[in-house]
């Protein structure tokens, strides 16, 4: 399974990127795959071929109008099927004996 | 006021990166800064000194046993002092007009 | 075209990852797409499909024998047909009026 | 010693970046730190707090006149005191037993 974070906007459409932030998140909120928006990107679960279908979808409707984009991804792709949308941050928790900030 | 985020990992020291995460965020959770821990990495919220100060700490734990170390860190800033470390999220929400995964 | 660079290596195979990044290499060489390798990844130039598909390849040789696998990518794009490989370079130094350390 | 790549631009400022890299530009290269810059990003080659100075002159003399700036930066701290700016293409080359593209 992939954990994928991404954060895509356009250059030159001017300070504030929350509309087309939005556009995307709407696309990743109707995909299924399961995802958590924090406030520097998006992360995204599922296999790879499911995570950069959403992405392409994503920068397909950005390029539609912004002649320019930037894009920024991370992948950690660990083999087997569990989620670790969750369980990555327990487990540090879990280490630590303490709750963290997360969101 | 920047919001910085960034994962931090050896290389070279086996497949479980937890207790080296645990560690710095040790050292964040007692910084005072505020942060977000995530799936993927921890957002920092501060002037650009103060969370520089603490990846630096950070990296200073990490070096002292790990001859390798990979750091991927995104800063966005914008000029003005209000918290962005929630209100980005909710700006998303507020123009799709319903609520998202957020962890 | 797009710009897009990338850096894609296992976890828990030990310190050194040239053998691993050589073979990504073997890969995008022989893609016919043009690129650059650097000291800290390698840019691809091409469609979005394209260097997505060369991108999904190393992966796919990657995760063959690696049970865990990180990557970092950047996506440059901008609307139009000319290579910028070289060209964004340029605009630098001609800015600047002087040639600067391009490897 | 570290290699840290980062690329660091305004939001809202149009879309043309280059003389705000032309500006960085200037700075990295008076800094006598060795670099080199790519169509993708500088990378940096010193010391923890050398390399970590440089970005942080950039950034204060982006800010300046910028209000909304976005950073993305990699750090490969390997423990020792060799150059590793041209070593690490080279060790590439000799396990493919070619020469590739390195700008």
């Amino acid at each position: 399974m992939v954990l994928l974070e991404f954060a895509m906007y356009p250059v030159g459409k001017g300070e504030s990127l929350s509309p087309y932030v939005a556009r995307s998140l709407d696309i990743i909120d109707r995909s299924g795959l399961a995802y958590q928006l924090t406030p520097m990107g998006t992360i995204l679960e599922g296999e790879w071929d499911e995570v950069m279908a959403v992405v392409t979808k994503c920068f397909e409707a950005m390029r539609a109008d912004c002649p320019r984009v930037e894009v920024a991804l991370k992948v950690d792709y660990r083999a087997g099927d569990g989620s670790r949308l969750a369980s990555k941050v327990v487990a540090v928790e879990e280490r630590l004996g303490r709750k963290l900030a997360t969101g």
